[in-house]
């Protein structure tokens, strides 16, 4: 069985994490979509896909998680070719696991099996909480794999979003 | 003389539909442009150019209608230029009549003769109204043309909407 | 029943037009798709969608057939994903007519039930050797339906053509 | 020593002018990238970037200076790429100059010798400002080189800003 | 040390297997990119991203190689920012092997270290060839990884081929 | 009185220069427009636009001419668009030069007054044979303003075309 799971990852958390490590126990393969790929340097959506891919490669190579694949996932602006778009550049997958309800009846429409993963503690591991503390000096390494925070100290990426956050007066 | 109408029809509702039909008493053919033809499964654009479509011509056979035609028109996203896209994709016309201020003003830079219909009861009759109602699962069949409402319901029009408003929570 | 009809239609001539009529007779609507809809002014492509747009719907209007749509195909030079592209465009069809093997191909393998027209002539009914008559200064008007040569003309479409054909030196 | 400009010139005015005056004394040759380049008709971008190109080069002239270059750039919406389009469309620089934080970020990264100049009365000599007063009917004049006012008295701009700004009901 | 391998593979064969065989003893990390990743369907670049995506991963996994990622690349049509494009998508890497000279001289021009991989028996191993084995009907499976084969069998890759060099005759 | 003149400039040589010097003379200001800006890296089109742009202008400035601007213009793929995307980008001209019958074309059909320069010598004084002379090792600076040499040997440009035209065997 394959499984999809797409994201936007900005940036992979544990929340993440611990949704793959137990899709990676049912399925055979996991293809990881990184989505709006083409996005980064905005407060928004900090890292860019190349960022991204280190984070979640990293993090679960660290668990010993082999049977897994990353897609970039460029946004095409239009809704109704957008599974195809992503049909087009991935293996076919018997199953799709995401948190967002567009996407979610997007495949749904498509005639997806489609499954919302539980992800426990949302308040915290959540992407824009994460930025939020990052950008507010507040502790936020916790909240991701060892990994990624390692990876974003590499890439200054906290330089980076306190630059981006600044108003130009 | 050839007229066109442009809207985004999200949806198709009266009050364009007594516009195009006072249009197709003084017009010998009316071109009627899809606008945003690639938005769709969005809140605010709930409907693939291709449903809209449907919509419309239905509607408009139903009223014994015949002397117009549709054009889905994409967004081109730099509007010095959608003057020219649009005119690439359509016949000639004489007169253009729009309700969108920004349309209107592009093609009177052009030389255009524009005309801004006067939409009665637009409290009601408009797009957001609508789309609020089938949100609140309030009334709302009354302010469409009764084959909108058909295609509405057979696409799951109102499951669609519900999906797209769900936080991820 | 509804049928779908894709060709560039460059120009449209009685090579299409029959096979349109035979169409027409069985199906309930023809939705008739430009492909190529961006292309003009090339040897290859000389006429904008909006003058292919002209030309057909005058020739079905000038054989009193009303039954069908026409809808511009803009190229996404993605295959895989260009049904999807059309689907969005388009009310739903029951089934697709082309002489592209391209398209053949693309619209079987997303299940659809595709069909080629038979065309009698392809020698002389044929968009390039009509093409290659009007640069040449052989008679064409015989091959396409009176509203087309009509409509080349209003357009100036010779000039054009020849104006193409210039080497710069 | 060549130098980069960069800004959206929404319109040009006194503050932009001063900078630029500043850095033509420093620099052989001054590049000045007009962003957004296809943005229009919008109330925070009501200027083609061809007025917008005029606006500027008649307002150094005037000024006597002669060492500067104008290029219109297409935003790319992918900010990992976007310094690499403007190398690809401009000559050589030595110094980037800015006053927008991302910018600034984007070409820091990809090792730039980046400059924030300093912006007096950043108040009034401000893009948003000039635009609302144009709208509410204030005096704006004194904010912009005399060109500015000339250039947009021709083209209509209050008229097109109104036409804009006006609800459609 | 982690390298980069870019290729169309269409389809992916020995050639290429090999080589990354050899870089895969060295690299600690091989980053696989598919080149013109938007193509299929063409009797040029018959298979679709996804499609080349489980060729590579199925052949490398049955030679027990497992530090390898592959990552589908959208051609841009713009070669100057083309490595920049690619770089915004991938994790950073030290040494950059390809058979295309003008990648290699892309890579060049941003200062990566470049290596041109050895192939050997290119007169057969070559994507050209074994496409035209596959369509005259000769013996190709011996040029390709099992698992290529097999995925091609799948997807009735040889019918597909065949239907696009079908003249519309 | 301001005039266009449209060109691939691949390279810039001494056919365009004498036009340009002549167009000068008559001309208030002449807009160069830098045609098929994003191409480069090719046999046919070696330079980048930033590199065509030093070429001109400093074989400008060295003619002691200064009443000239240029822009690059991106292909935009869809000529019955292209001439209103070259009118948002530049200010308003009065004439336009080309010696590209296409252009010539689209512009006349614009309603402009279009004026095709005449050139002497085209077989030397022609792109084409320029970079055919670069690739076999041939003279060719005497075909081009020296600027031009100068930039082609500061870019390593015959380095980087033998880079392109070799085959990968």
């Amino acid at each position: 069985m394959r499984a999809l799971y797409i994201g936007r990852f900005q940036p992979y958390h544990l929340g993440h994490h611990s949704v793959i490590e137990e899709i990676a126990l049912e399925a055979d393969e996991i293809i990881i979509c990184i989505g709006s790929a083409q996005r980064s340097h905005e407060l928004e959506n900090p890292f860019t896909a190349g960022e991204r891919y280190l984070m979640i490669s990293k993090s679960l190579r660290d668990k010993g998680i082999a049977n897994f694949y990353i897609v970039p996932i460029l946004d095409v602006n239009w809704n109704a070719v957008w599974v195809s778009h992503v049909e087009s550049l991935i293996p076919p997958v018997d199953v799709a696991y995401t948190n967002n309800p567009l996407i979610e009846r997007l495949f749904e429409e498509r005639g997806y099996d489609v499954r919302v993963p539980l992800m426990f503690n949302r308040k915290e591991y959540s992407g824009s909480e994460i930025r939020r503390r990052m950008l507010n000096g507040e502790s936020w390494e916790g909240l991701v794999p060892k990994a990624v925070a390692e990876v974003i100290n590499e890439i200054a990426g906290l330089r980076r979003m306190k630059a981006l956050s600044m108003s130009d007066l």
